[in-house]
């Protein structure tokens, strides 16, 4: 089911580091904040309560498990979870990584920025290092 | 466990509608919108990853219910559904109805506002209608 008018259905939302058949995982270009990665949920569906039990229950278990991985090897000084979707009303999870230092700490990052920020530099390629993490956690038998 | 410098340890943060021992749903009084509630860990954690699979499991299907009972009882054009905790790092999911003519549409609820809001007017108590829907959601056998 894809709506023709609507930007998760027309392209993948992002660099896809995971997929299957209900969901993919992208990684978002921001250099405000690396390892910023999406779950958008394959079919088009406005509200996670117009999935059924089990795709919820994947997509649940993706946002856990990137949220694991970008802990892991970002130590971010906070996640924020988010699921808005009020421009474009297709259910994706934003995954994002905070540091008290990024331009935009505590607030939100919607708003606008008010300073410079310091965030780390990955080491090595990120998305693979996230791919692979993504992987050991959220592989299915 | 407690932290004694947590606002979200030291109170309940709104009125609450539906308790268990791992969290606590309560409405924020915000008139902007009508409806706006959150889902609290009832102990310290900072993020999602700190708690455990099953403390997890009551999280998400709180907001899940929590999410339908707001579109049953209020009809909102978008459901917003965030965990941020920048200023307060204890686990609170904000589940948020969101309508295209209220004060920041599209915009997320923490930037400034631009406008006056219509919203529409709860019939009789929201509150008890809310808990009502909670109660018959997330009754555990």
């Amino acid at each position: 089911m894809t709506a023709p008018d609507c930007d998760l259905c027309r392209g993948e939302g992002g660099i896809v580091l995971f997929r299957t058949a209900v969901l993919r995982i992208v990684r978002v270009e921001n250099p405000d904040y690396p390892g910023f990665c999406r779950v958008i949920a394959n079919r088009h569906a406005k509200e996670m309560t117009d999935l059924s039990a089990e795709e919820r229950a994947e997509i649940f278990d993706a946002v856990v498990a990137l949220e694991s991985a970008i802990r892991r090897l970002l130590f971010p000084d906070k996640i924020n979870l988010a699921s808005l979707g009020n421009l474009t009303p297709h259910v994706h999870w934003h995954v994002i990584p905070r540091w008290k230092t990024d331009v935009r700490f505590p607030d939100p990052i919607w708003g606008p920025t008010s300073r410079t920020g310091v965030v780390p530099a990955p080491v090595g390629n990120l998305d693979d290092r996230i791919a692979t993490e993504l992987r050991g956690a959220l592989h299915r038998p």
